[in-house]
């Protein structure tokens, strides 16, 4: 089903590290085309991702409200967090949902995986489905983060992302795919 | 309309930087939330991009396959491209067409802007609709660029999106929303 594309490809000649950093390392490849231009790439590693799309019986996504940093403001997305090392996506999907939401799914679908932002970055996001929820033990939340959980109509979740309110890439992704199955428009 | 959520922010204390780049720079933020804690926060700083889902008057999307040496393959995705220091998101978004596919666009339509990925990475994408298409002049083209046109109709989308042939974040946003737009399904 996948073609190759070689007169597409790029070789890799050599790479050099500049950065190890706690999450994320950047690295420099020497690369030649196949008309065997040479260029240098910046590649920043990261580890992957899972995100999940909770949706429950009133047909609302469960959301999380956080502060990010790199954006300087409080944004809103679906429950996600890394993969620690050797982590099944799956269960890393289980436990980022309680960690920060406090539920629990019975029915677990894989909707796709996709990158980030592959022009300078190996970030890989899988991206779940998960429905049948119901609340788990409050103990497993993960005190370090400052996290608020808001139900979103999907319903509403066309003009929340047309007007802003919902402005990360994943969290759109995930929306509008349930936006399709569920038969909701932008409205 | 939007909310200030005072008791998810947190507060800058000082930043440093780790590594300056070509493309990205990385810097360690000490931050402190509003129950006082402390944290350290690693930013990757990246100049901000746009993408433009291109639709001619058959109802398909003009995508551009290339190699990413970060995802180490070749993919499919909208044409899209870094800013200019000081470039408008809509002049860079019109260039980016005409070098990537040697197309113009008489209407133009600013879909959303989203972060790609906020947890560790400020870069935001301007996300541009482009119809009433046609040829431009063909020396405007990027010869740094070995890239490959190719048109995806809008009703095989959801099938090539669910099967890993486009597995890319802006790509994904982009050609659902104009499957909610224009009532096409994941079939």
């Amino acid at each position: 089903m996948f073609i190759i594309y070689e007169e597409l490809k790029e070789k890799t000649i050599s790479t050099s590290y500049l950065y190890r950093g706690k999450i994320i390392n950047v690295r420099q490849d020497r690369v030649k085309d196949a008309r065997g231009k040479d260029a240098f790439r910046e590649v920043v590693e990261h580890p992957g991702a899972v995100a999940v799309l909770a949706v429950n019986e009133s047909d609302e996504a469960v959301l999380v409200r956080q502060h990010r940093q790199p954006a300087g403001e409080v944004l809103l997305e679906i429950p996600a967090g890394k993969l620690e090392p050797g982590e099944e996506p799956l269960a890393c999907a289980r436990r980022e949902l309680i960690e920060e939401t406090g539920l629990k799914a019975a029915a677990w679908q894989e909707i796709n995986c996709f990158y980030t932002s592959p022009g300078f970055c190996d970030e890989k996001i899988y991206l779940f489905l998960a429905e049948n929820l119901s609340k788990g033990t409050a103990s497993t939340a993960d005190p370090e983060e400052n996290i608020r959980e808001e139900a979103v109509p999907l319903s509403r979740a066309g003009e929340m992302i047309a007007d802003g309110r919902i402005r990360d890439g994943k969290t759109i992704v995930a929306l509008q795919y349930a936006m399709l199955l569920k038969k909701y428009t932008y409205g």
